[in-house]
């Protein structure tokens, strides 16, 4: 079977929100990472050379369709096409007020660069940090530039987008929201928690008022030598991994 | 005086690498980072709109030009072009072997990615690190991209570019030249230092089997819960940040 031209426009038309919407589904292309999703999303459309499919010969999907080079390349929307790539069911995730008050998770106010957005996932996936809450101004995990920059570890991580500011207020009040700004309490010398939410800001305002009010833990992460002259702040991923990873240290 | 379609030229043709190592000079826009980089390099060329030049008087350079919005347009090179931009002369700091036995120091074996580096650079300032010592194949830190992602962080952090494997070698044997490994020693139960040098690998490769050996602690950022299936490694200003943070906790 060949790839045709009406699946290749469908595949490419992923590009976009709108089609990724309407059909719930994403594009992830090469064998690393088609590799680390497949098993943990439904997989509607596999297309492969014919020497990825013999090597995979476990590998499930609705549709399978063995494909050319010039044909991949077709319908790749990566700059080096690989031998492989598939379309994914988007999972639904309830988006449940249970989990911060069991573990610990992260919540994003607006982080609008894709980029960024795939760094965070493998920063939460790296931390066993496995729910993330996005309010509806997030880039869009989905996007197929944050697909790739997941690298893989969109497998191990949900993402809940969902109206973010109600959320934090229906949690209960002795469950920890913590938050980073400039005039916060040093992270090293406060209590930090094994649950909870870390909600990270927008990378150019930070976080929004009306999220800033849901926030009980105001965190600083001290420069060096404190209190010295110099960037004004941190990249919101590295910020995320800085704090995570301290989080993390202290249930060592 | 009005900006002339060579002085246009020469400012566009600064996005070139080739062009400014002729030139010995870099650029930088915006009215943040041109504020942040004036008075901390020689400024060899400024253009700004009228409404900028008056509101800094005290701004110095070898020629400054009035122009027009649109001269400034043309003569950008971002999206969205701000009401100043100014040419600056690349310093030449000497690479000396007694800055990492006194200080900490980053050294970055072929970091590629010109926002990773941008990012590195912020977080070296962030943390107080003075000096980063780089490869021949790391990204130019004067290439317009990555001066506009240090965020002005470049006024206060001296990139050194080097044959790094020499300048490795050349030091004595009691410094501490750290670098991050899966198989490393946790971070957080090792020795850290005050002196000495972090050295970070190229994004896909990680440290080259050259500069591998010159390293004498070997250094890994656990993961979470440890030894967990999670991604396999985390982007290379991130685990940056997670290294350069815990050094300084140590030191506060």
């Amino acid at each position: 079977m060949t790839l045709s031209k009406n699946k290749i426009k469908y595949i490419r038309s992923l590009e976009l929100k709108k089609f990724r919407k309407e059909e719930k589904v994403f594009l992830a292309e090469g064998p690393k990472l088609v590799g680390d999703l497949l098993g943990h999303f439904a997989c509607q459309l596999l297309v492969a050379l014919p020497s990825w499919l013999a090597a995979h010969p476990e590998a499930h999907a609705e549709e399978t369709i063995e494909a050319t080079e010039e044909e991949l390349t077709r319908a790749s929307l990566l700059k080096h096409p690989q031998e492989v790539l598939a379309v994914f069911r988007i999972p639904e995730y309830p988006t449940d007020t249970d989990l911060p008050a069991q573990t610990l998770c992260l919540a994003l106010d607006d982080v609008q660069d894709p980029g960024n957005l795939g760094t965070i996932v493998r920063i939460a996936d790296w931390f066993g940090i496995h729910d993330i809450f996005c309010s509806a101004g997030t880039a869009d995990v989905y996007n197929p530039k944050c697909v790739q920059a997941t690298m893989g570890a969109l497998a191990r991580v949900r993402l809940h987008y969902c109206p973010l500011a109600d959320f934090l207020s229906s949690l209960d009040k002795d469950i920890p929201v913590f938050g980073t700004f400039l005039d916060g309490e040093n992270l090293y010398s406060q209590e930090l928690a094994d649950r909870g939410i870390i909600v990270m800001g927008n990378e150019g305002n930070g976080i929004s008022s009306e999220i800033r009010q849901r926030i009980n833990r105001r965190i600083l992460i001290p420069n060096y030598p404190a209190g010295c002259e110099t960037s004004e702040s941190l990249n919101v991923a590295v910020a995320t991994a800085v704090v995570c990873a301290e989080f993390r240290r202290r249930m060592q």
